[in-house]
């Protein structure tokens, strides 16, 4: 066994929320951990969906021997198609994950087959120097684990996202006492989820939003509407339990809904009674009392079930008074507007709109500080990094970890890139690797970069104007009168009119026979381009894109 | 006195959050109650900011009495430069408030000057039909006020933005027992504020902030940096008495909070002990235990203090290791994610940052559901209004109205330019004004609209592809290859050069000699356009704007 150190390399998820990724390398072998995307923030217009850039394992990947995947969340598997079409590798998963996954893959038009491989808790599995052990955690999807990773310098645990939830509706609650044994004999390095290390005390359990579904079913009058993430199989089940107990029948809609109830219940992750499950034929005999309805949209989506219901759109349901529409979920951070929205047109048209600010009808899925604590003071390992968050998470969490008893020199608060070289007895940043973003946009995967992005900004900003002269240059002149086109920039009218004619005069005034700007043409574009930005500043105090086109003859 | 009905226009902050302006009229007379402006959303592109539409008034300019401010943040009384730069009308307001409606219309450049009356609670004004009396209420800036408005049909109440604290910092709590006598002798009709009618319980009392600050301070080994709303001279009243209390010295840093902390000591708003405020001179001969530094930045503005304390860009102020930032203020939506990134960089810098999250060192302005209860309560309204919401919250607080007795048939839940009419026995929603956004960006007051804003999204999204040719229409074909420029559509490389060349040939080849197109310059536009439009989506998936020019000759 070659005495070297740990090398871990995250590569998405520290320093910012989502597309998490954790390499672990040793030798000659690496293990990656999760392979997740994150959706475009506001800034990033056009794009579809941002992955990890993976040049690094481009570079190696004759040293990769896996993939292992905590749990099925997009932040966790969305970059799977990405990177199998680039790198071919198993790929570790737990059943319901990996339902998800070829899901994902096959959406995603991954065209060769990927290997997933089923693990559950309590598997191992071998991988090069690293053998991998899995266990059961509790989060907002089942069948999330965390791992015990032993490496040849010492035993990693990595939390994967977790909660202590110890009445779990689906699954069973973290395993604590193997944590615990584990804690006795000596851990390493600890990963933990960081990313809601800001909340004090406890995270609410599952149990109390089913308390929340079955009062709001028993109390309304007329049909309830109920709305989560097609992926929280647990809440599904809640919903079915308690339209069930209160003698309503559930019709499901929305596309991503009825593929992953229908995966669910094939798996055996959803129990559904008999005659709970109705189409739409049915409903209609219903007396409104007697309705569910199971629906997509929780975030507002533009194209989902609940925001075509919300918008009088939807074929089949339209809002009636005496509807209540139950929002079981959050806003992730960025969709607050389209769910307010979706509330709000919700409301116009006559519902009852019940959401996290009014009744608990959602808890999340991530511990707060007390269960972070009972992690460290469970496992307590001599290396703490802190995964899962941006910035002030991480360092939050180091400081709660500096709290319980770990060594300030043993806190590494990492980010993307950052390389972390561990032996027995310490740990050292020692270097940084290529890692950020790679942009897929429609086929233009990789083909953007933030200077794209920059400029996307700049026409959003003010528009574009186009400039587009014909010029002699022999005789250093314009021929004619400029042509010029705002797009974006200002409203029809007799202002906009004004300026496009004043704006022509600008610059052929500016366009003098004896400028040196004659002898190239780029030249005369730029002379062009600066003699209109003048003119519109001046008039305006806007600065448009000005894109300007020379043509000679 | 004439027997007509009085009408009830809002023209903002119904049904959105900002540019609250509400319209009395009776007979001949009009009286406006706010003036407010709205920051721009991330859809609003390159907008500077949104006052109301102001059709409605400008058409009946002979008829308006005057404006009349309840308190003087921005989204009600940022609309006053461009108002008053278009009606004449005389502005009456609090102390406070008329001083920072001049420092508003000095910043914005009003020039003739604004005819602003002060008032205080307690003063009555007669505006033709309408009398009007003022109220103390307390909210998260000194010197607010709600309205008692006596008209020919009966009693208006105005609310104002409020919160019922027993132990404010500043000011008087509100007038309960002049309400509660209005309320015996009965009050037509009430406008209350909707902002926070989804939070349950009681809005605690900005003493709670003072403790918070009162503990950092005390603990705090370095120095401490405070920021908050400039406005909030309460906060600022509060972050001087816990300074003093522990010794520390206090330096303020920030255009427009230096600017506030002048005005607020001259006028009485503010009282500094001697020897409290600072030059930075003196800041370095003091230990750090014995220095706060106040600034502006709590909504992470780029250019603030703060941030540029947190990019190491502030010219007199570095963070060091000890050092405590206290954020007492919560983002306003959409500021989110420019607040994040500022703690975030605060926590690399190495200081401790204390937010809202963490501790509770802001307390919002606003009445929660048991004092708005306790309003109508007081009050007892015949027809009730909800004001400054978007439309859940106005539905929200007319559901509350109802649980309080007033029948639903008295419940008027209005968005902007709908047409109230009210006599003493009922009331009825009569018609719709012209009401919506007018966008002020630089100089283009006026010549911005959706549609603008709409080709500024599409600009956005995939950026701009121009295409120029020249065209032979007489012998019906190009002359030479057109030329391609891309902007904002994909990043520089072999891609880019292969769209660049095969999209000039996929036009080229599209233009044959026997089409109809040849006729028009438009059509032969439109031609160019769609065939490089269908070549890009082929080979991208992706719609950028695309602008075709063609030049005879």
């Amino acid at each position: 066994m070659p005495d070297q150190k740990l090398k871990v390399i995250p590569l998405g998820g520290l320093g910012e929320i989502g597309k998490n990724m954790m390499i672990l390398e040793y030798a000659d072998d690496i293990v990656i951990i999760d392979a997740g995307l994150m959706f475009p923030n506001e800034e990033m217009f056009g794009v579809d969906l941002v992955v990890p850039d993976i040049s690094y394992l481009e570079k190696r990947r004759h040293k990769i021997k896996g993939i292992v995947i905590t749990h099925g969340h997009e932040d966790h598997i969305g970059a799977l198609p990405y990177i199998l079409s680039r790198l071919d590798l198993p790929v570790y998963a737990s059943k319901l994950t990996g339902g998800l996954i070829s899901v994902e893959l096959k959406q995603r038009g991954l065209k060769k087959a990927a290997r997933v491989n089923v693990v559950h808790a309590g598997s191992e599995i071998t991988l090069g120097y690293f053998k991998i052990e899995f266990f059961s955690v509790c989060h907002s999807i089942p069948d999330a684990m965390g791992l015990v990773v032993s490496t040849p310098v010492g035993v990693v645990v990595h939390s994967g996202d977790f909660k202590m939830d110890f009445t779990p509706v689906l699954g069973d609650p973290a395993d604590l006492n193997r944590l615990a044994r584990l804690g006795t004999r000596g851990v390493l390095l600890l990963f933990s989820d960081s990313t809601y290390v800001e909340l004090p005390g406890y995270t609410p359990s599952e149990k109390v939003v089913g308390d929340a579904l079955d009062r709001i079913m028993a109390e309304a009058s007329g049909r309830v509407i109920v709305t989560t993430f097609a992926s929280l199989v647990s809440r599904i089940q809640q919903v079915i339990d308690a339209a069930a107990r209160h003698h309503r029948r559930v019709f499901v809609t929305g596309r991503s809904m009825i593929g992953i109830v229908k995966m669910a219940m094939e798996t055996g992750y959803l129990t559904v009674p008999p005659d709970i499950l109705c189409n739409f034929d049915d409903v209609r005999k219903l007396p409104d009392n007697r309705v569910v309805f199971l629906t997509t949209g929780s975030q507002g989506e533009p194209t989902s079930a609940l925001v075509r219901i919300a918008n009088g759109e939807h074929r089949q349901i339209h809002i009636a008074s005496g509807d209540t529409v139950v929002i079981s979920a959050t806003p992730i951070p960025g969709n607050e507007a389209l769910v307010n929205q979706t509330i709000d047109r919700l409301f116009r048209q006559g519902a009852r709109v019940v959401y996290d600010k009014l009744t608990q009808v959602h808890v999340h899925g991530h511990g707060s500080q007390e269960e972070l604590k009972l992690l460290l003071s469970l496992v307590r390992p001599k290396f703490f990094v802190p995964v899962h968050g941006e910035y002030r998470h991480l360092s939050l969490h180091a400081k709660l970890a500096e709290t319980m008893g770990i060594p300030r020199d043993n806190l590494f608060v990492l980010e993307d890139g950052d390389v972390l070289e561990l032996d027995r007895d310490a740990g050292k940043i020692t270097g940084h690797v290529q890692s950020g973003n790679v942009y897929l946009s429609g086929l233009l995967t990789g083909n953007l970069n933030d200077a794209v992005l920059h400029d996307r900004k700049l026409l959003a900003q003010d528009g574009t104007v186009t400039i587009v002269g014909r010029v002699n240059t022999r005789e250093r002149k314009l021929i004619g009168r400029p042509e010029i086109i705002m797009q974006g920039f200002i409203g029809d009218g007799a202002k906009k009119q004004a300026l496009l004619k004043r704006g022509c005069e600008a610059v052929m005034s500016a366009m003098d026979s004896d400028g040196q700007y004659w002898q190239k043409k780029s030249s005369i574009e730029a002379r062009m381009k600066k003699s209109l930005a003048d003119f519109l500043y001046h008039e305006t105090r806007r600065h448009p894109v000005i894109l300007p086109v020379v043509f000679e003859g």
